[in-house]
């Protein structure tokens, strides 16, 4: 069983966050969900829900740590102690997944020097700035470099997190639960129509 | 504006709401989203997270009733209570949209009796056993009869979602959202690679 630590924020992008554990919570076997911010306590997300999380402190299994993107990232990216505490969360993890803009603040962060990695297309230039030692990969649906898998905008992480599971664990499983999601499963990460 | 209403319950699937609800939420000036429960206060989903709610009671503008579906329908087709409530909001409600097994939800309330409508592919068999007199459309990604939409499952809520907002504002908008989500809008709702 790993833990798949999921890392909110004001004003994060809930399908960045909700569309990965969506694929996560069908393999209830092998991942175990968890939600967690900074301060710990209710996060209110791009669509107004509000949901409840620990605070980042009790993060005591740092196996699987996904971070969304979305508008928070631009005010985090000058949050030195946010960045600090992101740091070294992603150090401590296994694998650490980016969807859209969350790229932008790992980049933030120096951990993605000289790593290849993507972001969202439409706030690519900003994304790309928070970063200037990334290589950075316009053209792709998601890219893997070493621990770090990074994706395109909000629903490219639906198909990063099944080639995740495809990763780790093996394609027909990925398949299967691409299927149950009855999702289209954009399966090659070069194939990019927003780039 | 009018009012995106959510009705969650006990282990309904995330993204079956969180994916349609992102599209609104593109929408600012022309949609406000609100999550319901029959009696308030935090809900737990498929992937975990703790959502919170407000009673449905307090639901004073009927305008767009979203419906998700997930485990969670299993009792609840059981729960007469929850139906009779369900079937009073439904009724109320300018536009019904219904996801995945939300659709098995309302039928059972005999409101899409006589009516066309299709729901998940995986229960199938469940579902429309739930409406013996709905006009079930296997393969169909989304289906529209008057103010009823219903989807497959989980992610053509997304495509449904894209559609309604193509039908009540225009084919633009729906592009432009579909694209700010890096969505690969599966736009033909006659082409069902599930069924």
């Amino acid at each position: 069983m790993q833990y798949v630590n999921i890392l909110l924020f004001a004003n994060f992008t809930a399908l960045d966050a909700f569309g990965p554990a969506e694929v996560f919570a069908r393999l209830k076997d092998q991942y175990s969900i968890r939600y967690f911010s900074v301060s710990g306590g209710p996060i209110v997300s791009s669509i107004g829900a509000m949901i409840e999380t620990n605070s980042i402190d009790k993060l005591d299994h740092p196996d699987i740590l996904l971070i969304p993107g979305g508008l928070g990232t631009r005010e985090l990216v000058k949050d030195n102690s946010f960045l600090y505490v992101l740091r070294k969360i992603a150090e401590a993890s296994t694998k650490v997944l980016c969807v859209c803009t969350g790229s932008a603040l790992l980049a933030k962060t120096g951990l993605l020097d000289l790593k290849k990695a993507t972001s969202n297309k439409l706030a690519w230039s900003w994304a790309v700035a928070q970063g200037e030692n990334v290589n950075w990969i316009r053209k792709a649906r998601w890219v893997v470099d070493g621990k770090y898998y990074t994706s395109s905008g909000v629903t490219a992480g639906i198909d990063m997190a099944l080639a995740f599971v495809s990763d780790e664990i093996g394609h027909e499983a990925a398949k299967k639960i691409s299927a149950g999601l009855e999702y289209v499963w954009n399966e090659d990460k070069t194939i990019d129509p927003f780039a």
